[in-house]
């Protein structure tokens, strides 16, 4: 556990203002169910300010207004509030530089700065450049000619193959591939797929988190491009020449086609997928599970498959269900109306 | 090839009845098709007895009322029956416990049966308590503090990070990743997603088996929890502070998101999807490719994105390629109509 | 960068006929946008043919008709033309043969060629047999008794589980796992779900490509089994017993259930999944996302989920969002019919 601080230091380190003792001393950070005592929490919404009452928390970060019997921080945004209070106390662990461990092997021709660590079990190719404070877990394999930026951590068993190049503060989780060759085969009009060369590689900006056992192709020619701050879960798959923009959000098991962009700001849903060569504006939204098959503008909100403007398919998944409905009143309205129309004739 | 024993002692085994010699002698389990001399083999439908003449086996398990030239086994449940009779065989073949292997590379602290077996390249943190006859495989990366418990076994190039816990008799298969960080973020409001820290951990239960290149995020606080007994399939994803029941079954590529829980006996198939903050409830069920978005009711049967009783679904989903004629017959009724109109008024 | 060759052994090489000098040197091959000084590059589009103005190649490959002010090299297909030459120069830079690393860990009774290089932390198991040119990159994990033919590649981190048996000049990319146990259980009536022994293997045919994390599933009894000339894309899942034909093409993130088939020359396009024991006939095409559950014929193209065929799919789905539409519209007939007949009687 951390050394404590008062809840004034707390409270002024994300500009909040505190109702009770400003006094108290915080140790760490807890969500209401696990919260010990000596430790701060947080409440997300209001209405439920009645569960303080059960917490073994000593204070409480919420918005304007939440009553408690303990000291509350009022902020605008408590989970960004208690994010960084969390941040600083994790921060204020001194973690050892354990170095490199002693049985890395590494290649010729290799750049690495003096506050590099590495667990056992690391493998580094030549002509490799590492930034200050990169971390590599067990099982790294990291290929030929790679640059890999300050402050980088690659998970046990991440492989990172030649030429790819990370900015500063990349995260990459466990069993992520970078820079995999693409899927680009070429028919020879008998019967056989003809593998295309892929000699282009993958650059990924600052501060990029790619979730675990996600899969990341160089480009065919060029570069496969993931742009600063973009957050990618598990499972995702990036294709050959894929452009991402800043700050998007990908959930797990995306899918994004090859030479697809994706502007910045964009947010696909689990399990939607963009077809190859589709561009999707900045900051459009593609809701789960939708297939996108052509462009996407600026800012649209697109689900389904085919994915449309998401309030129509709001609508017309609403009236899905009674399609059968619907065939039925369409059959007795014929025979009604047929039969008028003897009638009347 | 084990020992053989008699039909009667695999026929006692499993509650079954012979039809023919029970004294023959037995080596071994094969299916219809790859089963040679010497072995039993298992008959899944009664109408296809007639394959019976072709296999090579000496005995067969099969449900009441099935003729055959060779031995019959009669019993209730023939794939059960002969699950029992192929794990019997394969128990009898005696492990030699390998030990541990002289590169297995181990921090400090750690509590380790002595019948644990590890391939070599096995990678153990500090603080680590593993049970009897635990094995791991080449390229296993185990974490801090990380506690497994009897008969578990994980394959090659598993990864399980700091924290985990881990019930008797898990099967973890190889490139799977537990305790993941979990995708969440907060945004600052000023163009940026902040990482919130990922401190809780993910606790597996007795008898689960999970499948290849899946990922298990652990908790943001507290625990992601996986119930007893329950079997997951290949690349599927389960998301931090998910809860899910006893005998679940997930099959392959499936993801449950964050903080959702599915209650026991929950049945997903392949593809599917749950959103976020969902609630799926004790033996529910949720089709293949399904996008579930909001709460399934315990025994429900869901399908579609966004799912809706499967029996709807099927109905609508037929009725769906007629939508067309649909249009085409509305725009005759509204002509008709119009026509009426004007001729009676 | 390789020794150079003129323009002509090009364009014989590939059957092309040259407009301009065909005493160039050319070095290499590049996009249009990356090609440098001495590189050959290709135009996929004849209408883009004016971007040629701005390529620092020095010559192209295009279609007949193309009109540059550099040399062109007319053929057919310019992709397959490309392609071949840029192999042609890939070959001709020679690879040192690396032999097998010093750490390579080797259980007993393997058949090794002399021309297999590994990489450094390559385990195997006992009774592999490694063909010629075998080249396993670092972390590859090969169990007992696999048989690898001849010019096979696994990249980094790699699985390959015992009786696995590939062809020659297979490709399988990193993280993937290759005869994994499938997801087969048999409810034993009291709750719990027991894990059917997975004894049969994998074999994988001459001149597969198999992307990365992968999963590919041994079979219960028997064999699952990847035809001659089929290429997957990443993340996908082949479970137990799956029978793929030959030249099939299977995008990211899709999925065969167990005991299914793809006849040859199918084409899946990415997040598509086929049920368990299906059967898709010879040249059927399932568009992205589908989800196929019952025979598709030979040469059928479907969509949807349930897939059916894609031209109704199309038309279907441009119907769909005007279903709320629909439904108004009835509801207005139905009115005025009623007016109609209340009029008439």
């Amino acid at each position: 556990m951390s050394k404590g601080v008062s809840l004034q230091v707390l409270a002024d380190m994300v500009g909040g203002v505190i109702c009770g003792d400003p006094e108290i001393t915080v140790f760490g950070v807890g969500d209401l169910a696990t919260a010990k005592e000596g430790e701060i929490t947080f409440l997300l919404k209001p209405s439920e300010a009645h569960v303080l009452r059960e917490t073994r928390a000593s204070c409480v970060v919420a918005v304007e207004g939440v009553e408690a019997d303990i000291p509350v921080v009022q902020v605008e945004n408590p989970v960004l509030a208690i994010t960084r209070i969390h941040q600083f106390f994790l921060d204020s662990v001194p973690v050892a530089n354990q170095g490199i461990a002693a049985d890395t092997l590494m290649g010729k021709g290799c750049t690495i700065a003096s506050s590099v660590a590495t667990c056992p079990r690391v493998t580094i190719g030549s002509g490799v450049i590492l930034g200050e404070r990169v971390f590599l877990e067990s099982g790294v394999v990291v290929g030929d000619d790679v640059v890999i930026g300050d402050d980088c951590h690659l998970m046990a068993n991440v492989v990172v193959r030649a030429k790819t190049i990370l900015g500063q503060r990349v995260i990459i989780q466990s069993g992520t591939v970078i820079g995999s060759d693409g899927y680009g085969y070429v028919y020879d009009g008998k019967g056989s797929h003809i593998k295309r060369p892929h000699v282009g590689n993958v650059v990924i900006e600052d501060d990029v988190d790619i979730g675990a056992n996600c899969c990341v192709d160089r480009a065919t020619f060029g570069t496969t491009r993931i742009g600063r701050g973009t957050k990618i879960d598990n499972l995702v798959q990036i294709a050959h020449n894929v452009i991402i923009g800043q700050s998007v959000l990908i959930v797990a098991q995306c899918a994004v086609g090859g030479s697809s962009s994706l502007g910045n700001g964009v947010v696909m849903g689990g399990h939607a997928a963009v077809a190859d060569h589709v561009n999707v504006g900045d900051g459009a939204m593609i809701a789960a599970k939708s297939g996108v098959r052509g462009r996407v503008k600026a800012g649209d909100v697109v689900s389904g498959t085919p994915a449309i403007a998401h309030k129509t398919w709001l609508r017309a998944s609403s009236a899905f269900p009674k399609l059968p409905q619907l065939v039925k009143e369409i059959r007795r309205l014929e025979k009604v109306v047929a039969a008028l129309e003897e009638k009347i004739s």
